[in-house]
C-alpha cells in the first residue's frame, strides 16, 4: 500500500510541528532526544486542565494555550529554574473545530517566544468527554539552588512577589459577581504572568507558587517546614481594582487560587539580595510575615491584630 | 486558621507518595529536581490515556496504570534509551471510588519494581468526563545513539521484536469477536511488553515502536527517510494464537495496533550485532523485509508472491 498521512498526523503537523525546537526531532518522532545543559540540574513539573474545571469551554483557545504553558512555567519560576522545553497532550471531542487548534497553537507559539522554550513532543487523541490538556516542563536550575517547600527556618521571612488575589476576583468577574472597569482582574485570572527570570537560587529558603490559594499554599510550606507562619493581612499587596473590591473580598483574595505569584521564605541575611534580584527582574516583592517555631498552622493578622477567621484556606479538587 | 490537608493532597499521600523516588521531593513540591546522569542524553516521550479510547471504564485499574506506563516505556525503548523516571497527570469523575486509585497506584507500583523507574511528580484534578491520564517518561542514552524515524538507508534490514498483531486480536478477543482459549491475545493487548533492556543503540539506523499498526508504522520511518519498503507478509513472526485464527486475521495481525514490540532499521553489517544484543536481552528478533529506494510505501508481499491488498494501514484518532 502507499502510505498515507492519517487526520491525526496531519493535525499534527498543520498546528503543533511551527512550535518544536531542538530535540523535538520535528515531532516525528516517539521520543525528543536532548542534551541536558551540562553541570545543571533538572527540574521537571506537570500540570492538567480540563475545560470545564480549569477552563471555560468558551474561553479563547489561545488563552487555554498559553495558561497551559504559564501554569506550568511558573512552578520552574518558583523554584528558581531556567525554562528549557515543554510535552503537551492533547485530548479533544472528534467535532473540535481546526480553529480550536489553530487558536490554541498560536496561544503556544506566543508564550514559547516570550519564555524562550520550545516544544519537545506530545500525544493528540480523541475523548469522549471535554478538553482535557496536560502539559510537562523541564528547566535547569545550578545544582542545590532550587528551593524546597521543606527548607523554611524559624525567623524567615514570608514574601511575595506582585499582587495577590486578582486571580480569584477575576474568576468572580467571569462569574457576573464583581464588576472590573478596568478589565485588570479579569486579564489576570485568564493569563498568569509566571516569575520567570527572578533568580531566587540561593536566596529563598524556601518557594512555591500561589495557585491554590496564598493561606493554603503557605500552609504547605509549613507543614513541609514543620512551622508556624504569621501573615499581616495589610501587608499582603493587593492590586488597585482589588482594594476598590472592598474589604469584603479581602477572604477571597487570600484564599483563592489562581495568583500564580511566588511565596518565599528569605532568611533576613538574604533581603537585600532578594531585593537586587528583584529589581533586576522588575518585579515587586513584598514582605507579609515570618515563619516561628510551632505545630504548622497559618495565623492571618487583620489590621486590629485580631486573626482573620478563613474557614478554608484554597482550592481542593477533591 | 490550622492548615488541613484537602481531600486531594491526602489522596496524593495516600496512593501515589510510595511510588515516588529520588529528585521527587515526596511529591511535596512544585516540581521535580534531579541531576541528570553526567555525559547522556536525555530521551523524553508522553501519552495520553482516555477511558473509553485507549482502556475500557471497568478495566482493572492496576492493568491500567502499568498500560499507561508501559506505552511510554516503549516509547523509551524504541530509542534504546534506560528509565529514568516519571510524571503523571489524573484526571478522575469525583464518584471514582478509592479503590480506584489503589488499584491503578499498585499497577504503577508494580512496575516501577520491574523496570527500575520511580515517580517524579504530577497532578490530580477533577473532570466531568471520563478519567483522562497522561504520562511523561524520561530516560537517557549514550550521545548520538538514539535511532532516528529518518535514519533508515536503502539496503537496511526491516526487522521487529517478538510477534506482531497479538494486541489487535486481543481487542478482537474483548469485543467478543474472536475466541482466545489460552488467553494470551486478551494479555497482550491489556499488557503491552515494553523491549526496555534491548541496546539497540549504535546498531539500529532507525526505530519506533509499533503501536498503531505495523504498516502504518513502517510508513513513518519510509516518509522520514524517505525510502520505500518491501515486507514479506509471510516472515512477520505471529504467536501461536494468532497463528490458529487463521489467514481472514493476517491483515488486523499487520494492521492492528497495541503491539508493542520494536520495528528497528538494520544495516547489513549490524545484523549479528543486533542477534548479539537480543540474545543478551532475551527478546526475539525476526527480518521482515527491507528498504528500497523509491518514495514512501508500505509492499506487503503475500505468500503467493502478490501484494496484499491493505485499504488502511493503522489506528489515528481523528
Amino acid at each position: 500500500m502507499s502510505a498515507p498521512l492519517p487526520a491525526e498526523f496531519a493535525l499534527i503537523a498543520r498546528h503543533f510541528r511551527q512550535l518544536a525546537g531542538p530535540g523535538s526531532r520535528d515531532l516525528q518522532d516517539d521520543a525528543a532526544v536532548l542534551a541536558p545543559p551540562p553541570g545543571r540540574e533538572l527540574v521537571l513539573t506537570c500540570d492538567a486542565m480540563v475545560a470545564g474545571v480549569h477552563f471555560l469551554a468558551d474561553d479563547p483557545p489561545d488563552l487555554v494555550g498559553r495558561k497551559l504553558l504559564r501554569v506550568n512555567l511558573s512552578d520552574l519560576a518558583a523554584k528558581g529554574a531556567v525554562p528549557l522545553g515543554y510535552l503537551i497532550t492533547v485530548s479533544t471531542p472528534r467535532d473540535t473545530p481546526d480553529a480550536w487548534y489553530a487558536g490554541f497553537a498560536d496561544g503556544l507559539r506566543q508564550d514559547q517566544l516570550a519564555y524562550g522554550i520550545t516544544l519537545l513532543g506530545g500525544d493528540t487523541t480523541s475523548t469522549p468527554g471535554p478538553i482535557s490538556l496536560s502539559l510537562t516542563a523541564i528547566g535547569h536550575v545550578a545544582p542545590g539552588q532550587a528551593p524546597q517547600r521543606a527548607g523554611a527556618a524559624a525567623g524567615d521571612g514570608i514574601w511575595v512577589t506582585g499582587t495577590i488575589g486578582d486571580g480569584a476576583l477575576g474568576l468572580a468577574v467571569a462569574r457576573g459577581r464583581l464588576a472590573d472597569p478596568s478589565g485588570h482582574l479579569l486579564a489576570r485570572y485568564r493569563l498568569p504572568q509566571p516569575r520567570i527570570g527572578l533568580a531566587i537560587g540561593g536566596i529563598a529558603s524556601a518557594g512555591m507558587d500561589v495557585s491554590d490559594g496564598l493561606v493554603q499554599d503557605l500552609g504547605h510550606i509549613c507543614r513541609a517546614s514543620h512551622l508556624a507562619a504569621d501573615i499581616d493581612a495589610t501587608a499582603v499587596p493587593l492590586s488597585e481594582p482589588a482594594r476598590a473590591a472592598g474589604p469584603d473580598w479581602l477572604v477571597a483574595c487570600l484564599t483563592g487560587g489562581d495568583d500564580y505569584e511566588l511565596l518565599l521564605a528569605i532568611p533576613p541575611a538574604q533581603e537585600s539580595a532578594l531585593r537586587r534580584a528583584a529589581q533586576a527582574a522588575g518585579v515587586a516583592v513584598a514582605r507579609i510575615g515570618a515563619f516561628r517555631p510551632g505545630a504548622p498552622e497559618v495565623a492571618v493578622h487583620g489590621d486590629d491584630g485580631r486573626n482573620l477567621s478563613i474557614a478554608k484556606g484554597g482550592w481542593s479538587h477533591f
